[in-house]
């Protein structure tokens, strides 16, 4: 069975955020205001192939804790459903 | 008003995506198997304060086409949802 997974990385809360920090900084010399609190993280999609659901979702958390994260500075939030076709 | 705001890039279909090839390529090695379609994108936050939502996500559509994404090789999904506080 093949399923689409959506891995969203952010910083946790505390940790400093240099991209989102320069973001901010330049947005009102674009003519852009109110906007606060800007935090940058990574969105990766990609396939999976597993037996079930559960299956899926083991592989997945140990790939995130290993490879696609650093848990101590990083969380992660996955989005797991059934491919379309 | 207070909005929270997620903006999610992801590379069109079709533009090559060197750092999803390198962790699909890496994968293997790792023991992971049967991952395939790794594509990786930028996952924004922040919070925008405006009248409404209509003029929250026309300054957020402007934001995106000038300054958060390369429209020629990227694709933004917005999503806006009052804050809760």
């Amino acid at each position: 069975m093949i399923f689409d997974c959506h891995v969203d990385v952010q910083l946790r809360p505390g940790i400093a955020d240099p991209q989102g920090s320069t973001i901010e900084r330049s947005l009102p010399t674009l003519g852009f205001d109110g906007i606060d609190g800007v935090r940058v993280g990574k969105s990766i999609r990609f396939q999976i192939s597993a037996d079930d659901e559960a299956g899926a979702r083991s592989e997945l958390d140990d790939l995130c804790a290993r490879f696609l994260t650093n848990p101590v500075i990083e969380d992660a939030t996955i989005t797991l459903s059934p491919a379309a076709n």
